[in-house]
């Protein structure tokens, strides 16, 4: 079990599939809401003010491109939305500020936009399915599994994997007997 | 397979459980992302303007207590916030006035609200774990089930088995063949 990080932003932008979000999002929220660890919080962090995800979805961020120095562990996850973004000079830049220190995870084709930010390099990474080839320049390997933990990396796969996701990251920081419990509320029966 | 509804509502309210939502709402909304069939559309409609999740996470519906004979189906998730609208005169009337006809479904503790607006009695229905309990006043029989499909009203069990719902619905309606595209798309992996 790692050190756990306190601060926890997951991001929101145009044409994100809602489920990669939403999926790791609610095991991390119940370490609050269930006193597991009440010194947890979240954000919701976006990249524009108002937006939709892939299916209109209507979305508001709680803000736009904060300073990431006020997190200690980054959710990004994927969607249409992160082949504009992997082109987008701000956001890698913005996404690479969050240095080589702290942890970050992704879901689904959130992988592509840790690998424009120089994240993947020399790890082993997963994604989508369909986008294992898009990912294949940014690391040192890829590989078709749901959760792909590099230490203070870790990928997921497509969509569903998202809730897996959640649940690894309590169990990394906060122990197996958190995730068991988080795991139960949730009437998660996945692996 | 049923005659398949084409305009789909999903209900958001104060203390929501998202995941309850956005679980159903990423198998559904693929029928018409994936274009298995391009005629359904769906709304997010709520019980206020702007509110948040249980957790703090913002919501805007896209409409507020809209008449519900624009819809052919109803989704309506569980949360913390279901007491308060269970004992809201206004939002229990609005939800009986969907009437006997057309297709209902919930998960987690939306089955409750089902109950107070009457479209259990008679049947048998499922909610979270926690709370079977409360909903046996308003159901011929409670049972522990991932989903219980009475024909017209559908109910699901504990927030994870909102995935399951939107798989069961696309089923359903669309038959297994499109539900099997859209499951592999979400690299669904439960029953």
């Amino acid at each position: 079990m790692n050190h756990p990080p306190r601060r926890i932003a997951l991001l929101a932008f145009p044409r994100v599939t809602l489920l990669d979000l939403v999926g790791v999002y609610d095991g991390l929220r119940r370490l609050a809401t269930m006193n597991v660890d009440p010194e947890v919080t979240h954000q919701i962090i976006g990249t524009e003010a108002a937006f939709t995800d892939d299916s209109g979805f209507p979305l508001r961020p709680e803000s736009v491109y904060p300073s990431l120095d006020a997190f200690d562990l980054l959710v990004v996850p994927g969607g249409f939305g992160t082949r504009a973004l992997g082109d987008d000079p701000r956001f890698v830049e913005w996404l690479r500020g969050w240095g080589s220190e702290r942890p970050i995870a992704s879901v689904c084709t959130g992988s592509l936009l840790l690998g424009h930010a120089g994240h993947l390099t020399g790890l082993r990474a997963t994604t989508h399915h369909t986008a294992l080839l898009e990912l294949r320049p940014f690391c040192r390997e890829v590989v078709l599994e749901r959760i792909v933990d590099e230490g203070r990396v870790v990928t997921a796969g497509g969509v569903t994997s998202a809730l897996d996701l959640g649940l690894h990251l309590v169990a990394k920081y906060w122990g197996a007997e958190a995730r068991k419990t988080i795991a139960t509320q949730m009437e998660y029966r996945g692996s």
